[in-house]
């Protein structure tokens, strides 16, 4: 069980993220769920008793008015997990310059934004948490992957950064390097390799013992990967 | 509760290794403690039902009766945790050559001498679990602390190489980053800076979580460090 | 001396820019300087016979015009060194996000957009060098710096990534990571601490150095700081 | 051209350590070679005009004796090359101990028993240089390769320590991370792989740069490797 009581996902679209609402929810947590589009979203809000709201992380606006929503209504949350990213392929000659900007606006911009909103509560409180889904992308640049790279390098120095920052002034920031695929409807693992993706409850559960963790052993970055994956 | 049942702890006279004991007995593991010297092990054996054992981790011959040992008694340990390190500082030029061999023989060559046993043990079963204490030192070489960069360094090496070998064949390898002082009966928290020192039970309760980690996503690498320490 | 023959230099208005273009050309090479304003770069032009170019790197259409340019006046350049970055500081709850937009915009988005134009000119020779100038907070997000920490990491992703794709191809990638101060009319060595501010003439020498290795032993990566520089 | 006059070069039976060798002596500087045996260094000797010792550098008296020849003969060095290493493969369970404490010694206690001698002559100086060799197994445990991690990363935190130390007090550290195979007279490259492998004269350039560098711009970590090398 973890002390914390309100939880906002960014990014809520993603199995992660369903996997994530319902263990937060099953641990006495208030969820809320924020998406671009929210129309996929309403068994999950239903299951988990989720409240949902529509942002696009990237503007700010939409931003500001998500937790405007929020103090209205749940309160500010104790609990912040982004999980939004954008990701697009290629050789550096054929990238298309408006991919690379949505891969880091989507996936690190977005970042800053939710965290400033975060901060901007959690600080008079001093306590809160902000987490941060990050991918093997994070920590290698990978041959006809910058827009990527980019994105999660960005989100990576962001939440080292706050983390300096927001610390020592009782708020958790921690960084989770998925180093694998994640296991889905759409991703099936193969039946002669067995448990070659990372199951999304099994990395919802330990999202949730870092929020358990006393402050006095808090972990920053961990990273989540299959057992036969190579790395 | 983690699926594990036997839990060889080495380097046993640590608080973290009295902390882990304790967690891993209320979670109905049957725990072993090695250390070189067992006398001041007594009272922590009665407390978790641990079964004791005299060994110099960096002794080849000690190590492989310890295994020898608990093959004849518990059976066999499916996790084992090395915890055994040496340090001493001091200007490069005044290091003893002696002191360095120690830091490297204890807190890297037993490390290596205790998975070799455990890892023949392991692999035959396809699981099991080897858990590393690393500390700052195992990721940056301070100055006046040449020896530990050197003998942690090594572990971590080890650890990394060992993962790669042994994680696709079932066994769960993991390098825990200790950065910050621990807290114990010689090393109190000052009350000004509360929590500024880690709890061993804390991290200990980390352990006890990658233990319980299926291995679809497992975690080889994770920092711990009190909310206040500068990093 | 370099086989390289023309080098361009995007982010040319800053001291680094200029002990660039001073040693390239002594190098026998023909310097291009890009910057978004050209007003001040007369003299190091003039010194070094440098052509000059009006260019907003963050903005595709500038970058391309700047191609355009080189390819019918110098030719293409078989060495580019992007040197331009933003910054800006404070609290994460201070901070505007149209500060942090511009900080990944010039020091991220502007190096992907010359590396794209760069590498569809170098790919067809199978021989060229790209150049990134990193800072302490390309590998470390400090407190209080996120904007610097999202776009200098996004670029270290970039370089990785693309020295992936393209060192096999015949393209050299390098990233330099300044750790420290750079001296500079406005900021001076102070005489009891000398030499704690990096020479950008001694930087200039490790990227010609780089300019020049075989391609048997590449260098991705290399730090340099001042020898007093606390790392 | 170096301002340093007199380079050590320990593990002088490499390929490297002869490319060191020559390209030290045309740069003016007189140069001694120790090796274990040193019974085929006679004609590399010849050709760089390199006074030999015999020294087996994980023995503290030898490597202190070897020291005090120098100093008895050509002076104390203010360069010093720490080339020599110990490698053994193989999956953990069949590694034999001592040819783990083998390479523990070779390729780290020698770097230290070394560095240590260099320290004293150099510090009162407030002058000189260490450079260590290390490996992509400096930086990453390859499976069936622990053994060879063990003593480069060791080796690597000893850099990284006395870096720390030395540095502020003069003495330049450096740490070369050769990530690839390096080419000889037994291990050729292949013709339709040109330049797969690392030239050691390459190499020896960008030791040589390092020297070189002042000291307001120096490099404490610089990696090589081919154009093609995957990483």
């Amino acid at each position: 069980m973890s002390e914390y009581r309100t939880a906002l996902i960014v990014g809520a679209g993603s199995g992660l993220s369903a996997s994530l609402a319902r263990l937060f929810s099953k641990n006495a947590m208030q969820v809320a769920l924020a998406a671009r589009t929210t129309d996929k979203l309403a068994s999950l809000a239903a299951e988990t008793g989720a409240k949902v709201f529509a942002c696009d992380a990237t503007q700010r606006a939409e931003v500001e008015k998500l937790f405007a929503q929020m103090d209205g209504s749940l309160g500010a949350p104790d609990v912040v997990v982004y999980n939004a990213s954008f990701r697009t392929r290629g050789p550096l000659a054929d990238l298309e310059p408006a991919d690379v900007e949505k891969a880091m606006a989507v996936s690190a911009f977005g970042g800053f934004l939710v965290a400033r909103e975060a901060a901007r509560r959690m600080l008079p409180q001093g306590r809160g948490a902000i987490l941060f889904t990050g991918a093997s992308a994070s920590v290698k640049g990978y041959a006809q992957s910058a827009p990527f790279a980019m994105g999660k390098f960005a989100l990576r120095g962001l939440a080292q950064s706050i983390a300096r920052e927001l610390g020592p002034r009782g708020i958790h920031i921690a960084h989770f390097v998925i180093d694998g695929g994640i296991r889905s409807a759409r991703r099936l693992v193969s039946p002669d390799k067995p448990d070659a993706l990372l199951d999304p409850d099994a990395i919802a559960q330990s999202y949730l013992h870092v929020l358990q963790q006393p402050r006095s052993a808090w972990t920053f970055e961990l990273e989540l990967r299959p057992w036969v994956e190579s790395f």
